[in-house]
């Protein structure tokens, strides 16, 4: 994988080089400071390399990718407000380092800064672009929206639980390599298949993250191994217990998410879901979404080598940690 | 102005028939509830006129018009929070009637409906509508964080307070109306003074508004009199008054900012403005930017009938509640 860190280097100097204006320095020092935290910069790369699969050079799908990138920061800047996040990345969010109101208010203007990287693009591809992203814009909120109705809600099923990741995260990994395509000029079922790969890694991806959390390798993890379960987050994993168990073992589920020693907690929760068999159960479902995107790649006409990267990157986002 | 009235009802009705999702309903139900509330829709009636000024129908601009409301309504949305409102047109604000976090998400999923009504347009129309919202867009951002900062500040200057309220407010009004101009296909000369006599109006506007708080007929003015001095708020009176005051004048205005007595603050703050002469040099600022508008409305190369009408609108903002 030492082509993607080669992007993502290109993208991060990218990413230093957009011009924001420097006052009001309240509503543009931290975009300034959250840009600069990092990340795998994933999204912008599926983008890259979704262009030069259908054809044209990295450069020329940048402002989409970059929208892409600064469009994800923009949610997470006011997800971060949301969920009382302290920390992103080890730093301090933006609504702790400033204040509430100049988060949303910087968010505000960030969502602005991504619209303005599409303005590059010209006539029915811009319009493409910007019909693609008003769509996938409104789903990630409708997505995030969700996730917070069922944190309190007592009845999600499970495949409310799968269309919620898709829009909150998924969408968005369809759009960016839907945008690789768009810029490339391919066709409709090309344009297609790329979403639908995208789409469905990211679900296959958000369910391995669910799974991760109390089945990860310690060592390798980098987070509280059932920080989840903890917090009686409501997750692939909870979702599927509660569907697996009889009686009995369901007012076991509903003791554990009582049980304030934590460490009892998250041993015998383990050892309830192993009992139910609840990770076989959640990885048949990953599996299942991850088979759909490798079998939507394989659709897609292409040059090899570059639906051979597309497979490398999907393998190397369904590796790790686990 | 029974004409302002018809098209404020056609707007109404349109705006009531956006087709906006059902669910989630915690998304969308506080944008329905929003929109609801009302208001002059000042702005999109502008969009509407100016593109009948232009040659074109009124049904032809309206997309372009409720992008300007839908893009207001997310501002009002996200103003309510950060300004703590608790009231909005006498009803509930949204993150009061539902909470924060909906405000936030429902205002920004408000944001991408707004981009969605400009979708319509083909080719280098839409190219130079997207410009031009995107870069007014981030101009109110960039006031509303100004007026943020300023109230933390204590030197601000006149010039700095009016390119406050140009950005927050008053480049909406522009934009409006330069919306109706790209849609009519006029040339680059009439977009940019119907641009100008927006602005302009808009900042006369704002100017009157601030004159109207000590000044107004109190039987006509909706609101109490002198409800920003008691709440000692940066207002062009305010700033115009510290200009002009001596030492001893200077040492009263930080006097009564602390004194208690609401009566007595407003009635001893409108004696020392009358003597400095606080209202005349407000209002020789406000004629001058109205003056500069209705100068640019008389250089536009369109027929006198458009323009008289614009020139009534103007006038029936500017004489209201004074």
């Amino acid at each position: 994988m030492q082509e993607l860190i080669a992007y993502a280097e290109y993208l991060e100097e990218k990413i230093e080089q957009i011009d924001l204006p420097n006052s009001p320095s309240n509503l543009y020092d931290p975009l300034r400071y959250f840009l600069k935290l990092g990340g795998k910069r994933i999204r912008p790369i599926l983008t890259l390399l979704s262009a030069e699969m259908f054809g044209k050079d990295k450069d020329y799908a940048l402002d989409a990718a970059l929208a892409i990138e600064l469009f994800h920061n923009f949610t997470l800047i006011h997800d971060d407000i949301m969920d009382q996040a302290p920390l992103r990345r080890n730093k301090e969010t933006v609504h702790v380092k400033w204040n509430t109101n100049i988060a949303i208010l910087s968010g505000d203007v960030l969502f602005v800064k991504a619209y303005e990287m599409l303005t590059n693009y010209q006539n029915d591809q811009l319009k493409e672009l910007f019909n693609l992203f008003n769509k996938t814009a409104s789903e990630v909120c409708e997505g995030q929206q969700l996730d917070m109705d069922f944190e309190k809600s007592e009845n999600v099923s499970i495949d409310e639980y799968i269309e919620m990741i898709r829009l909150k995260t998924s969408v968005l990994l369809g759009c960016a390599l839907k945008f690789g395509g768009i810029i490339g000029g391919t066709n409709e079922s090309n344009k297609n298949h790329i979403y639908t790969f995208g789409q469905h890694v990211g679900i296959a991806f958000q369910i391995q993250d669910d799974i991760l959390d109390l089945f990860a390798d310690p060592d390798k993890f980098g987070k509280q191994i059932g920080g989840d379960v903890i917090a009686n987050k409501k997750t692939l994993l909870n979702l599927k217990a509660k569907e697996l168990a009889n009686e009995e073992q369901h007012k076991e589920l509903i003791r554990l998410s009582n049980e304030e020693n934590v460490k009892i907690k998250v041993e015998q929760t383990l050892k309830l879901y192993l009992e139910l068999g609840v990770r076989e159960a959640c990885e048949n479902i990953m599996r299942e979404h991850y088979n759909t995107a490798i079998n939507a790649l394989s659709q897609i006409q292409a040059p090899e080598k570059h639906k051979n990267n597309m497979l490398a990157l999907a393998d190397y986002l369904m590796v790790r940690n686990s």
